[in-house]
């Protein structure tokens, strides 16, 4: 009997342990999927801009990743859920003595994954946000201004409005529902970009007396491999805010999200085609973008009609939103503010349009309350860092510097030879 | 003893809930992998053209895979497993209405992964054979027309041939065997673009009085990403055939996969020195690719010698079928008729020859009617669409647009500037 | 009675299976990680080159992964771990006759992962070594003898050092310690490097009777591309260097691999900063890969913290050592030496001042030895081989073709047109 007993016992504890090995892969293959997404950034907005700042660009992205990873180990992480082993500040000194402690900590997330993995996948996604706002300003902001910008927003901005929800903050005891971050991630980089585009303004030659004057972007096939990357690891990004492998759920977000950027670029397509009389590749890229971008509140509670809808309504929405910002002459040169921006509000509503969760969450109300506070709250804390910047060292190159270009200006570099 | 019993019956239920998880994270890593596939072709294809038509061709390539997904999402998936869930045209009707059905779906398929994750695993697969053709037809075939017969080829086409074996129809039930699809993925993506070459006609300028004009590629080093990313993706494509993560079977098909890939590549380098006198890239790149088709009907019951040599005759292949196409002035300025098609019906063969398999499973002749069949209605199929577009809307650019660059003609743009 | 043992003994076998295909998918997952480093490899290599050469190396890096696979296959894993399942030669044996054998083999490894994936995820492994010489020798060196040095190399120099740890033998024995190969792999590769590097001369025009005259990459997207792509592969080869799906070990390996590679692009922007004026795109790129190869050694026993020191200190040296191997006028195209050689032979000595492992294990002393015997070793093997080739063969290409390019030389074929 009581070998019998133990054997049961024995196989609760190894099933346990599968589960928590598989359980825990699932969000380190996230991490790894949402890793490249920064590869997906560096090859769009290189893409989209021209010969001539494409170093600057490159260069601006490996540092983000890099000093988005320290700033989020060293502030952001413990600031974003101080309710996690000690809170504010302890990571960085937990990491600090205890390398062993790793296996302790298998308990944490109901067995799902350990503390470490938390980290890495949060990680990864925090220093996205600073790479949205990098393609706005791009071919005209100063490095280092930017990159101490990139330090602030990513250790303070992003974890508090990120808190005020995902660490069991003050907006998600009222409600308010973000599956992986069309606010919290993607309008939170949207609003940077939106400050920093307007801060910095508009790239010479741009905005004429004759009017606009479109500025193509140096390299489609390299555009092109940005966004099947950054689609790539959407799988990771929605897919591992399940924040377990439950089949069930991943599995509806993986169509969902798939359903979504298809529909987006199919929207883009037909919009562009009726509006601009073009089949224009760049909208149907940022299309699929918008796409994705649109589910990522919802993708784990909506039907699949229902995502298409979503994805076929933010993909219209980019070429509309592209030809609007442009009419008020703020410059976006790979259109950051119109996929990260529009359609991460877009997708904050369509949470209470199509979601399917509890009584009381994701109500329009709450949606919009989310929306309007993280938006007040980013929006001034990006524009009076760009703004004190702007009056201090500068966030622009001088003329002739940007008209010769930021590859030679910066880095006494060129991109090809 | 109820304690003990009810220990035992906790940790079965745990046991079976981790092995479903580990199984269906595999079934969606996979799905992860053939997805980024589509950027191997839109690589591949991108860089074996001219730059005046890159624009073109990678406009196509999101198209596809987002009209490939809807299309197959819509009709193709319910068609080609009739027997799943209802049936023909049932699975846009299900997920209509029912997303919270999936945790409901959780014992599908033995309990190995979800009906979602066998949808989304699927519709990744239908929407390549679409990309296959486009590469046979580029530089030249008009965009509506030719994204009008990939609506109808993965709607209807490839789920109908694709039914017959993995459906569970009537050539499964002879004895046919196609382990991932040298057939019923690549040979039908090959019949489609040997259909479409055919009637598109040759580019201007390719087969002169003075004999063949070779028309390199653009940019070599695009292709040669394209093809370690459809390596790489085709872990996924084979790997997740397996329809489960059996340890045994899948680390085996990873193994066969990549001697295959490396074979083939060797394949085409002796084969091209001695026929064409050059180290030749283009060749090798195809022959990893053959070697991958043509492992592909067998992964998974072939020993590793038996995979050297199907890769290796497959990419042996490579060099002569893509001068025989050629010799008879059919022009595919990606060789996807040597790789997919000619590749794709030796590796059908080969199941007969290196095979495995249980007593009557992969006979020659089944092998072989199995290929005549899928090819004679595929083509017959591809042949009638593209026909019939020809007769009315055309499927050719004209003579000055496609000397201007389909660019330009269809797009307005540039790939590079 | 008995009914409750027989559900707990099958409870314990579900569970034991379930684990067990965990533990091998993610084995596999990290084999798929590893070989995608071959396309960073290739992007990078290509991205560091001049035009004229760009075609012979992404045909030498294609061909390096498939002759590396097939040589360790037939020679290099069995002379590697000679005490599994028969030892020297046996494995290809084995493969030869035995396909079916996989599902006998389950129990390998403690059940963690198949012999099958054992061999796959080490192929992967072997074959990168030799692409780190094909980036010191680039743009100079002879395709056919380069490739008969791969093949010798894979087959014996990397799988006897790699014996003398991973296999179990004399430096095992003695306490040395290399986690995921600073030196095992990255060193040996970057003394194939050296040898390559000395024995086939500087680029012409490299270093002139007025110093040094840089010769730019030729394309810095690609080059950035492939920094990615190597981080991104990374997670598998030090992720995979687990040999299990340990959640604990798993996870901290991602965290300190990512911080060593950020921590590394800091210490390489402030380091290039500080001595060559500017912000330099390739010193960082190199510096994240430094940061990488830093922390390959003691990924698994180092704290957070501590992985940064290393990660900085590998940046830091990567602008001292390609100033250095350029004053003593060794020319690498790619900084293969610097990255691979020198970092991965700090990271090997920061095992002994940074790691938590047992008592007598990667003391100074024993990790000293190793890199010397190792490095003599290869450094003798390969120039050796290099040193016969050059007498008979020739390893390099004559002076007209050098300047012409090795694309049209070697190829009769550019890579852009």
């Amino acid at each position: 009997m009581s070998e019998t007993l133990s054997v049961a016992q024995q196989a609760l504890d190894t099933a346990n342990e599968a589960k928590f090995i598989a359980n825990n892969l699932w969000m380190l293959m996230a991490t790894v999927l949402v890793f490249i997404m920064h590869l997906g950034f560096a090859t769009l907005e290189s893409g989209f801009v021209r010969r001539k700042n494409v170093v600057n660009i490159l260069f601006k992205n490996i540092m983000i990743v890099s000093i988005g990873l320290l700033s989020y180990y060293t502030i952001g992480f413990g600031l974003m859920y101080p309710g996690v082993e000690g809170g504010f500040l302890e990571f960085a000194g937990f990491g600090l003595n205890n390398p062993e402690g790793t296996l302790g900590l298998i308990e944490y997330a109901d067995g799902n994954y350990t503390y470490y993995t938390d980290f890495i996948f949060q990680a990864m996604f925090a220093a996205t946000c600073c790479t949205i706002v990098s393609g706005a300003v791009a071919e005209r902001a100063k490095l280092l201004p930017f990159l101490l910008f990139c330090v602030l927003f990513v250790s303070l901005a992003y974890p508090i409005s990120g808190y005020w929800k995902w660490g069991q903050g003050w907006l998600d005891a009222r409600g308010f529902y973000d599956f992986a971050g069309s606010t919290l991630v993607h309008s939170v980089g949207g609003w940077g970009a939106l400050a920093g585009a307007l801060l910095v303004g508009p790239r010479l030659g741009k905005y004429t007396d004759k009017g606009l004057k479109p500025i193509p972007g140096h390299n489609m096939p390299l555009a092109t491999v940005g966004v099947f990357l950054l689609w790539f690891g959407w799988f990771g990004f929605n897919g591992g805010s399940v924040l377990s492998g439950d089949p069930g759920m991943v599995s509806l977000v993986f169509i969902t999200t798939s359903m979504a950027a298809a529909a987006g670029c199919i929207g883009a397509f037909i919009i562009s085609k009726l509006v601009y009389r073009s089949y224009d590749l760049g909208m149907a890229l940022n299309g699929i973008l918008g796409g994705l971008v649109g589910i990522t509140a919802s993708a784990d509670g909506v039907s699949i009609p229902s995502a298409l809808i979503i994805g076929f309504i933010a993909g219209g929405i980019i070429p509309l939103s592209i030809g609007f910002f442009d009419r008020i002459k703020i410059d976006d040169p790979v259109g950051a503010t119109s996929v990260h921006l529009v359609c991460g509000i877009w997708g904050t509503i369509a949470v209470a349009i199509f979601g399917n969760y509890d009584e009381g969450v994701g109500t329009l109300g709450v949606q919009l309350l989310g929306i309007a506070v993280v938006g007040v709250f980013t929006f001034t804390f990006a524009f009076i860092i760009f703004f004190i910047l702007k009056k201090t060292i500068g966030i622009r190159v001088d003329k002739k510097e940007e008209i010769k270009g930021l590859d030679i200006g910066e880095h006494q570099a060129t991109a090809y030879s």
